[in-house]
């Protein structure tokens, strides 16, 4: 730095405006091994003089001939170092005299330091709004992250199994064709059409839908499926059923809409019909959220005749079900359970899906099934949301359905998946026989365990984390009232030495008299 | 197909059950030259004639020996094959006895053809609703578009200046990091944290905010910052001013929410704020939709002392400046007018912007700046419509904000945007003297032209679009009442080239009566 020592202050060169007394030769470094025009160093270097106060406002530049030789650059690469400076607007040129440091050019200059030289940087400047708003009570509640570490989690994908390399060729793919134009422009709002037809194939084979691709809409996450369709179909006051309890998300996107939240009890065979029925003489429901194949948070399956009753149900009362099947690709009986949208005949499924739980929760795509009336309305409103979807991952995806990856993806993740829930499973009974009752879940990825009453699972959950593993202590999933101290645990993302390694942690944590 | 003729019907195999009769070294073809493993391609092909019913329910496969014999392969590649049919659960094996077709098969079959098979392909299956809904009126707008010949749209940018092989690249770093867990499982609502803090450096020093990256949430393009400011700072009956025409996504964003919506006009110097002080005193306004920069759509800058006293207006009445500032990056003049938010002391200002103008709309990327405490409830709200971004593109724009990639592509861009201005600028004025009005905008990437009052834009849009030019009518920027007869003319997107026929062709169109 000592050779900035005998420069004179910036005020001072403003009343001089010489441009020889700048050591241009010491300031502006130009190195061609890098792969940045010399030009554009130059250039940039110019801005960062002015930035820093080096060079003022209205000062005047040498010409381009006189600093070409200072810096021992051919004059061009000086002529085109200045015009980036005037496209930039930080120069200016006076006909007949020359370049100058533009002379508004203070509105421009950063009033932020970066954050190497600001100790503040992570205090925001403006901290409070000058206008009034009131947070959403309902939305305030705890973000599940996926942890890196040892995790029984919330019954998530292992993504080491995703096939990336493939997914990466096809964005690779995507980027390489011919017309910039059509691929990167606006898109389908219902999605990407070679998605939409390979999904549409996808859902016929497996889960016995009667769709074309009008039917699907494809979304970012089931999360956004729930929404749109609660926006849609909800108004204030309107009279939703879930069962007791249900997944928060669900939850949420109803009350966001003002509709007026009931619940009915879940027991081992899945939701109370019976008691859905009595519901639905003394009220005008409108809608039913139901997991049919693997309940959330408890894992159960919706038995045969409650299904057919719950369908009967909604033709006679004209509700709608909203069936969030968000794990069906894992399931492990030698014979599926197809979705309540397979037996529907007068439209009143809404069938909202993922692959978050398929392929790794970064690739946002999940989607919609309906009468296409719905899709058309459902995708009008999702223009004023996010306009559309990212074509790149639509592609992407659809690509490794039309190959077949993916489907051999879904078998290589079922099959490790059943292997870890017995191996699990196993665990549980050796290790747990007394600190938690749990069944061996048909599907899914989690084992719903409700533990010991005297456990303290708060102070489980915290104890267990500092000894790095995640568990959560389920208080979501635990209405007032009700004693379930139940939560889930995920066996799908780790391996079986993962899974021993978590469950003698809980075995210790336990034995020792934690959680109490 | 002749070696089926004299096959049994799948009824008679089904008595029978007899695996000899089915001519399996004929229906099985593999082929080693292709990447798909052997035993996948044995499995693949029991299962379409399943499918199509050679094989049928409870139908015993012949033992793994005899298969491989059959077909001259490895017992193991049969004994693989196999097992993936019972992984995928349309083959069962009975101890002792082999293995079967699954009995329950049919549960899952297809119901639906391939679009080649089937004629009615695009027919929905399920076309009506079992349960009512209604239709947003609101919500029905024509969608824009983007066409791929020639053009003069709404204000697009010419993707094919897009740093396409950079933003390639960088996906693929992305691919290729080491631990997946970390980098596709769930991220953070509020974005990827390098993209906030480059972007919080960008926005610091090209518009002279004072971010950091708490007051930065990354959308899906600008839309999504209006749609969750819109959800949660309005209620229904709150007054909200925008000018008089506006952009619909701003508005039907507002309906959405059960606003009021109010206008004020828009003039030369942008939106009339005398009006807006005249309609503060006599309503309690909430919000003020605004697009200082260029007023959109009529490209018009909101002159300096308005921005201050609309300011002043927000601070005094306590109403919220929602700024959609959708294309900062493209101004001509050499020193470019700063946002209302860089003025903002007070927290009054929501600032929106989005690199869908800047790089490609593809590229669904957009921010809010804003306070942080209204960053965090924006963010609360977004967890329930698509709990986060795409982590994949948040990283690449990031990546290429800190190479300086983007910089420069947005120097290019201004480059040749400003030159494409100046050109069409000219030849609307040699070619089109009398039939339209027009100045030249000081930035943005379309002209606002008023046509002759006698032209019919919506037939002249027809026609245009015979001749393969698309020119919208502009219907959508023309309240009832007034006789503006207006139209944007995109001139980004087109080379000089284009520019020039599209213009010689609105000439002929216009000489020839067309469109009156």
């Amino acid at each position: 730095m000592s050779f900035f020592a005998g420069l004179a202050k910036p005020s001072d060169f403003q009343k001089t405006a010489s441009p020889v007394m700048v050591p241009f030769k010491s300031l502006i470094q130009v190195d061609r091994s890098l792969s940045t025009p010399v030009f554009v160093q130059v250039s940039d270097q110019l801005g960062q003089l002015i930035r820093r106060g080096t060079l003022v406002p209205g000062q005047r530049l040498p010409g381009s001939r006189q600093l070409a030789t200072l810096l021992e650059l051919n004059r061009q690469t000086i002529v085109a170092a200045y015009d980036e400076g005037m496209a930039q607007g930080w120069l200016e040129s006076r006909s007949g005299s020359g370049t100058y440091v533009a002379a508004h050019f203070p509105e421009v200059r950063p009033q932020q330091l970066t954050p190497e030289e600001n100790p503040h940087w992570n205090r925001p400047t403006i901290s409070q709004p000058g206008y009034a708003f009131e947070s959403t009570v309902f939305l305030q509640r705890p973000v599940l992250t996926q942890s890196a570490g040892l995790r029984l989690d919330d019954g998530l994908p292992d993504i080491r199994l995703a096939p990336m390399d493939e997914l990466s060729r096809a964005y690779r793919s995507y980027f390489r064709w011919g017309n910039p134009q059509a691929h990167f422009g606006y898109g389908d709002t219902k999605g990407h059409p070679l998605l939409r037809e390979q999904l549409s194939l996808h859902l016929n084979e497996t889960r016995g839908l009667q769709t074309a691709p009008d039917n699907i809409l494809i979304t970012r996450g089931s999360i956004m499926g729930l929404h749109l369709t609660c926006q849609v179909l909800l108004r204030p006051g309107d009279i939703v059923v879930t069962g007791e309890t249900t997944w928060a998300g669900a939850t949420m996107n109803i009350q966001k809409t003002g509709a007026l939240l009931k619940t009915v009890p879940v027991d081992q065979y899945g939701m109370d019909v019976d008691a859905l029925a009595v519901l639905c003489q003394k009220n005008r429901v409108r809608m039913v959220f139901v997991n049919p194949h693997h309940h959330y948070p408890t894992t159960v399956t919706l038995r045969a005749d409650r299904r057919l009753r719950l369908l009967q149900l909604a033709e006679h009362h004209g509700f709608a079900i909203l069936e969030d099947d968000y794990d069906y690709d894992f399931h492990y009986l030698s014979r599926p359970i197809l979705p309540l949208a397979s037996a529907d005949r007068q439209g009143m499924v809404v069938y909202v899906g993922s692959l978050t739980k398929s392929v790794a929760p970064a690739f946002r795509v999940g989607y919609v099934v309906a009468p296409s009336g719905l899709i058309d309305e459902l995708a009008r409103l999702r223009r004023i949301i996010d306009r559309q979807g990212d074509p790149m991952l639509e592609f992407a995806i659809g690509q490794l359905f039309k190959t077949g990856e993916l489907k051999r993806h879904f078998r290589k993740a079922l099959r490790t998946y059943h292997a870890r829930r017995d191996y699990f499973f196993n665990l549980l009974t050796s290790e747990l026989p007394n600190a938690i009752q749990f069944t061996k879940p048909d599907g899914g990825m989690a084992v719903w365990a409700a533990f010991n009453p005297v456990v303290d699972m708060e102070k489980l959950a915290r104890q267990a984390s500092f000894t790095g593993l995640y568990v959560a202590s389920g208080q979501a999933h635990n209405p007032p009232g009700q004693q379930l101290n139940g939560t889930r645990l995920g066996f799908a993302s780790s391996t079986e030495d993962e899974l021993e390694q978590s469950v003698l942690i809980l075995k210790k944590l336990l034995s020792e008299g934690s959680g109490r």
